[in-house]
């Protein structure tokens, strides 16, 4: 196994090979310029180092590695039409700069790219590989239209919260994963279990998400604390508040929620004060620890050297150790 | 061999049972809609014809051929949010009743969607078959993309203009065609030689689209003729007579290329007039003849039933044989 880095040393190496083969028309502009933003290349990571775990050869994951950070991608320029983003990773939204119309044929463009770099495979798996990303694109779609819909309802419960999160950030997890797996020849109960490892984790990181961007330091999460609760995001902890609310409470948080001309760092205070009141920071660490313990359980089951078991344990316990 | 409004039916009736395996949320409401505003379905009616000239198996083309209607519905969709177009077959386009946030992602889906139906197949045709769709797509996309650019350009040439129609117009009845016969087990030369037919056929019918617009009669063409002029759309007549004209027509051409304040029927009449000086409706019509002629040479390497043969040549008469 290498370290995360000298994946993501392979993933920069071969985004900019990619890059060479594409035609030099406007078309693959607007795909060059998301991928020349950065990021920290995770979900092909995870490809390789699954493949590495299962013992596969790792070249054979390289492209279809790629495909699934190009998807990826594409969800992000996409999700920057649709919330009419003007900024991805602090420089101008893509359609910023290419526009509109522009950006979502480049996007259809890098859709199709990205199913033939996940197919790029030996016939033997393409069945397989082919109907896990087909069924994860859908996934994704049905997860980033569960959140949309929630904007505009007021009966948003936490089961419908977890399975919109599983949905639109866990199964591109378990995905990636699984995609290295069967490319290095894992059984198909194999599979599944990395790809149960993956979405869990997913899962818990995502809530450990929202956790932190209300009790995170900001200096360290990287995002403006709070800017859930400024922009109404129905988040697990304001759904759990919501639910557990007396009725004072939910009345102020009904006030917040209504009020449309506010301080922000006043309803910050406001809603974050409840959230204490109700121990919301807790029982969500509560539940995310669930959904940790969970992917760790998974593991139990791969017949895997025990080294990368570890290696895997290590990984999940790397990602959730984020500073709170 | 079934007639065409055959596999008309049978596609109406699959469509139908499609739309029934779709999840009753919002997500799937713009491509339900999409697809009951109708259309003639030629696209899946061609995989199926090219089956029974295989003599394939029909039943296997079925949700292949689906896909591919999809697939081009979902381009329809797309193009009306890139054009702002408001109306679609005479009814409100999607975006204008979904918005366009939920279109653009219930498009993914759908494109998402067809690429799991064309690929359910055999899995001995899966790496043909999900080649084939995956080039076209992107090659549809590198077509409309150079019409977008068209736009904004003053050099295109003829050279060019056939390029683009090839991509954004006849790549796909191409695949509609060479997807039937590669399900029916046709040799690879074979499964070219159809793609060759429908490639060449449909730049032939997109001129013959070209030459209908000026010269066509509005009762049966069923569109508004002059409509191209109007918008300065470069289609092969109007690059021809930029190339072809005088100085003093050249002069006419781009005043009125230029104009914005303009009487529709006054500009449709003198750029009409200076086509009928170059005899441009003539050179466009000798250039249909040849990729329609290149069509039905195609067709003579195929080692299927003469009866089959006769078919599809008919079939090709009858697509080009409309009122002009």
């Amino acid at each position: 196994m290498k370290t995360i880095q000298g994946y993501q040393t392979i993933i920069h190496e071969q985004l900019q090979l990619l890059d060479l083969e594409w035609k030099d028309n406007g078309l693959y502009d607007p795909i060059k310029y998301i991928l020349s933003l950065g990021g920290k290349r995770l979900r092909p990571v995870l490809t390789l180092m699954a493949s590495d775990c299962f013992e596969g050869q790792l070249e054979d994951a390289y492209r279809p590695a790629l495909g699934i950070e190009l998807f990826h991608n594409f969800t992000l320029l996409q999700d920057d039409i649709m919330d009419e983003a003007p900024l991805r990773r602090g420089k101008p939204s893509t359609h910023i700069i290419y526009g509109e119309s522009g950006t979502i044929l480049s996007g259809d463009v890098m859709f199709s790219k990205a199913f033939s770099l996940v197919t790029s495979c030996k016939d033997q798996h393409l069945r397989a590989v082919m109907d896990l990303f087909n069924e994860t694109a859908i996934e994704v779609c049905e997860g980033q239209h569960m959140d949309m819909a929630f904007e505009n309802r007021d009966d948003v419960s936490i089961g419908e919260y977890i399975e919109m999160i599983r949905l639109k950030t866990a199964v591109i997890v378990g995905c990636a994963l699984k995609l290295g797996a069967i490319l290095a020849k894992a059984s198909k109960e194999e599979s599944q279990a990395i790809y149960d490892y993956g979405v869990n984790l997913g899962i818990a990181f995502q809530i450990q998400d929202d956790i932190l961007d209300v009790f995170g330091d900001s200096k360290h999460f990287g995002k403006q604390v709070g800017g859930d609760i400024i922009s109404n995001k129905k988040t697990y902890l304001l759904l759990k508040a919501l639910e557990e609310a007396n009725s004072k409470q939910e009345a102020a948080l009904n006030y917040w929620l209504a009020e449309t001309d506010f301080d922000a760092r006043q309803k910050v205070d406001a809603i974050t004060t409840i959230f204490s009141q109700l121990h919301i920071k807790e029982q969500a660490e509560k539940v995310m620890h669930q959904y940790y313990d969970k992917a760790i359980h998974a593991l139990e089951n791969l017949r895997i050297k025990e080294e990368n078991k570890t290696y895997l344990r290590q990984f999940a316990r790397m990602l959730m150790d984020r500073i709170q």
